[in-house]
């Protein structure tokens, strides 16, 4: 199925990037780097998700039980479909410098008041139980965007202490943004 | 697993609760609908999707083969975390009474530049082959709200001549918006 190693066009401040990359990550899959500056946002990075779930399947990123399996989507679609897609480069572009602050902070907190009642039916140690999955990859890149809004995360108990267990994983460290190929120097760490 | 009638929380004109409904209607199965105003959009619906494909596999909203349902997850993203969120009634309001036909315009515009060149590669009858997949419904209701826009579908060949197959079949046709139990009488066909 696969020839070579696999190419993603990957920038490194994107969310969608970085659930990608943490994917990749987890399922030790080698790949290339091509950084591009341009960015098409939107949901469409978890089709690549599912796709390596499907072709790759350990270790899994959705539970076996549909239940579950619906709950993960559920938190990985509310985050890629409901709340990125408002607050993403050329929507705030669109919405003006003197409001968009206040309208990515508007679009964040209103999804983070449904997402941290969910959590609190679902979440384990993560997001749905106990083991990583594809939702943990949509929180950890959304919590750390939301701390670019300065929004304040006390008001999610849940989500931050979730984001926080994840942040020390070695998959969510060598995705990180400040460890990719394209980070300018000032923001490495 | 199923303990009675499933309920759908559903709103007529939501492309979302569409969705679900063409694919209950495809799936055969028979459900309550229970109809609410107030509608928190987002690319939820998809959840709900893939949960009815994994307990009820017949007939298939997923192509077998991994690449093709990776088309078909990225079109259905594309659609249902690309276009929608930025269209929705919320979203809609936000930005002022003043601009959200141009707004709308434009989102849909530019999700459909994209679309139409991936469909190009991918569509057979239907989005992706021969076979209507959970891509197709997304296409139909994102072309509905499309064409509620007054967006120049002319543009847009492979879009609507698909979007045209796909209305004449059954399921996409008692899933109408116009056939719902909370659809208002004038507007009813």
């Amino acid at each position: 199925m696969q020839a070579g190693k696999p190419i993603l066009y990957s920038y490194f401040r994107s969310s969608c990037s970085w659930r990608v990359r943490i994917a990749l990550a987890l399922k030790g899959i080698d790949y290339e780097t091509v950084p591009i500056n341009l960015i098409k946002d939107g949901g469409q990075q978890l089709a690549i998700i599912e796709y390596l779930e499907e072709t790759r399947p350990t270790p899994r990123l959705l539970p076996q039980d549909p239940k579950k399996r619906a709950s993960v989507r559920m938190i990985s679609d509310l985050i890629a479909g409901g709340i990125q897609p408002l607050q993403n480069l050329s929507i705030l572009k669109q919405v003006g410098e003197e409001i968009q602050l206040t309208w990515a902070q508007n679009a964040i907190t209103s999804g983070f008041n449904a997402l941290e009642q969910i959590l609190q039916s679902t979440a384990g140690i993560y997001c749905v139980g106990d083991e990583v999955t594809m939702a943990d990859l949509c929180l950890v890149p959304q919590v750390a965007n939301a701390e670019r809004f300065k929004v304040d995360l006390t008001l999610y108990p849940t989500i931050s202490s979730i984001s926080k267990r994840l942040l020390v994983l070695e998959a969510f460290q060598v995705s990180h943004p400040c460890r990719q190929p394209d980070t300018p120097t000032e923001l490495r760490a």
